[in-house]
């Protein structure tokens, strides 16, 4: 069984990083309970917990962009993981950019530095 | 000003990913707060914020493995980082490995899949 250590935050949830497993591009964080993990090994498909809604979480289940998951790495202290996964749909933020991190810092202010793959009000609906 | 989210986590910090600006290695995960990020602004390497010894924390200050950083990502909430680094010593990890994600799931145990770079007893004394 694999030890991982829920309980050092203190919402009980632990850092997720989706990393696209071609490129190395980083999606996305957020966060997964026991619950989400399990379900994340147990279906092949990245399941996350929306601290939002408070709910468990299949990514992609509005858009259909699910990630598909080739591999779970977990770091040294056993409270990160990352999802090495096949982004279907090319696009992870729901902004519509590849990556949620399409912005980097430059002179104290944000550059967006990618391009949007789709346009977020013809996949979520306005 | 960029605007950064750190009041979303509980416990005021950020999730900071460091990733090898050149091989898109994800290297290690570690938290911010606003005095580590901006030390990391200011000083071009990579601080974050130790929680274990709740503390300011120059990655590197015990090794002399520094992370020089690159450049800097946000993603779309605006709580979480990426620091593009290069990875001073070629190894993150505290245990001698290049990442902290040293090991991946399989058959539901985790091996190990990175080689040694350094002896942790030589570098940190024992």
């Amino acid at each position: 069984m694999i030890t991982l250590n829920f309980e050092k935050a203190t919402d009980g949830l632990m850092p997720a990083i989706a990393q696209d497993e071609k490129s190395g591009l980083v999606l996305m964080l957020a966060y997964v309970n026991r619950e989400a993990f399990e379900k994340t090994v147990e279906t092949g498909k990245a399941h996350y917990w929306s601290r939002s809604r408070n709910k468990l979480w299949l990514k992609g289940e509005s858009s259909g962009n699910v990630q598909m998951v080739k591999d779970i790495l977990v770091d040294c202290d056993e409270d990160t993981v990352i999802y090495r996964v096949e982004q279907i749909g090319g696009a992870a933020c729901h902004l519509g950019y590849r990556s949620c991190f399409f912005r980097k810092v430059d002179k104290g202010r944000l550059h967006i530095v990618e391009e949007k793959i789709f346009d977020p009000a013809e996949v979520y609906g306005k």
